[in-house]
């Protein structure tokens, strides 16, 4: 009896063993922990939130007729006032006003030449006075003549120090944490993520990957011409003053099919620059998703929508139906705006 | 004392157990099958095996002079000779020329007009004897005019059917066995591999994925213009006749700058198209790696380096010892030159 006792402590002993192996090894913990949290604790309960679910969940599922191919899962998003904010002024030119003063010392003519005059005297109305022209001008004397190392190494410096006229917070901080949250959704369930922007694609790539965890190779932007030249020590590629690719409006379609060469199943934008990418997106066969992101909160963000202007959201609300476009109200839609939000 | 004995047998045997606990769940058993089998077995033995070998060990081990982290990890490669072959001529003119053979029928002044009429008799030499106008008016007669679903599944048709004139292969199982094997061992290491070609950006990215394991958005090449037509249904990309960028010589580092955005840390080549792209990698800080594939075996591939031509490597032969470019001999390097080889 009590060698008969002793076995059964020792099997019963080697079957907790075991089955301590079995647990640690075989059953996936992480996971069963990711499917009972929310992915996207940033956004309210809701259709809205719903529906990105739905269909993300449903695309994963090789049975379900919502699925898409891993190859296919292709997402691309806009970036200023989709990923992080644009108002009052879209960031880059604030980049722009600011490298103009630090590098007015070495250029005794602008103090007397518009457009670069009235951005030194902070009279930006006069210097814009000058239309596109104007800000071409402003944007080559800070975007050009340099080699792209010693561009990125502005940008940098820049981000570092330069902190937004309302909030007082760095630019970079002023993302969207609800789409940082989309952002790793989708990539966790295998979406490639990219940045499909009207803004500088060598100005976005400095900090966009520590911002969004999108790599450089994933963002698609505006762009100059540059030229190799291999007469500096080391060779280097030295950004000229010539616009190359201007990432905007229908012209977003052509971006992603020379950087990615598939049509996206998702998009997100906020403005009618972004119709021709949620056109080419929606239109596609098999399932896919577009949501605009709808800038209804003057409290915790800006109030913008329909009124002419840069960020102009007009005809992507009045075909949104059409295309079944998801309208995220972030005022209601929203629980957070930015990280640093309570 | 049998008290005593029972119990070491106990412990022993618990010792046991969780020794196996330990070995299944803790140890990478899959890691040590691949430190002991070996990444490139196409690859003899030698100085060009070990020197890549011990390039990518340094750079995977952060205690090491020569790591490299992990966002840095960008290798690109050339593809017309560097990953497939391109003799006796590059495949993409042998899809030309097949493209107007099956296009004729629709275009019957071609059978009158130079250079379609040459192609269409047989005769290239006289077809191309208008020089770069004949060769780019028969590109563009096949590669433009049509959306870029058309176009993908002209491609895609003509890979299944065409055979290379001395293998009696399709062209996409021409791909170089070592090469492939050099690609996989990069990616198991954390490199993204990027094909950086003069070859057509859309023509490579259709078979590039199942060829290579390279997806269409690492794929960088030569390209027309385009415009999305939304007046089409579904609204669509059209390949316009109008050459937008020449991704050779000294325009692969800007053809890299605008796609990747990094400068890369290891690129194959294997002609002096390749130069600009070894020349911008190998200049940069840090560990740097740059290799030319040198066809030197007449029979089992071609033999060619530096009478002029298309794919001449002569410059770079000449600069190889000066940037530390490692020369892969093909005849001695590989065991293999494709998959198909016994």
């Amino acid at each position: 009896m009590k060698g008969m006792k002793r076995r059964n402590i020792f099997t019963i002993l080697l079957s907790a063993v075991f089955a301590v192996i079995f647990t640690s090894c075989n059953q996936p913990q992480s996971k069963i922990t990711t499917i009972e949290s929310d992915p996207l604790p940033s956004w309210n309960e809701g259709a809205s939130k719903q529906s990105i679910i739905d269909f993300v969940t449903k695309s994963v599922d090789s049975t379900n007729a919502g699925f898409v191919p891993l190859a296919d899962r292709i997402a691309c998003f806009d970036n200023d006032g989709t990923l992080w904010a644009e108002k009052p002024l879209p960031f880059q030119l604030y980049f722009i006003i600011d490298r103009i003063k630090a590098m007015a010392p070495q250029h005794p003519g602008w103090k007397t030449k518009q457009p670069f005059k009235g951005i030194l005297e902070g009279d930006l109305k006069t210097a814009l006075a000058g239309g596109e022209k104007a800000l071409l001008e402003i944007a080559m004397a800070t975007h050009a003549g340099m080699t792209t190392d010693e561009f990125d190494k502005s940008v940098k410096e820049w981000m570092a120090t330069a902190t937004h006229p309302k909030t007082g917070k760095h630019y970079n901080e002023m993302v969207y944490q609800p789409m940082l949250e989309l952002l790793d959704y989708l990539r966790a369930n295998g979406y490639k993520t990219f940045i499909v922007s009207g803004g500088g694609i060598d100005f976005m790539r400095v900090w966009a990957e520590k911002a969004y965890g999108i790599p450089p190779y994933h963002v698609i932007g505006s762009s100059n011409n540059a030229k190799f030249d291999t007469t500096l020590r080391p060779p280097a590629i030295i950004k000229l003053a010539e616009f190359n690719f201007n990432d905007d409006k229908l012209a977003k379609p052509l971006g992603i099919h020379q950087h990615i060469g598939k049509r996206p199943v998702f998009t997100g934008g906020n403005s009618d620059g972004d119709y021709g990418m949620m056109l080419y997106t929606s239109t596609g066969t098999g399932p896919r998703f577009g949501l605009y992101v709808h800038h209804t909160d003057s409290l915790r963000e800006y109030f913008y929508d329909r009124e002419p202007g840069l960020a102009r959201l007009n005809k992507g609300l009045d075909d949104a139906a059409k295309y079944h476009w998801l309208i995220v109200d972030m005022k209601t839609d929203w629980n957070k705006i930015y990280p640093f939000d309570k």
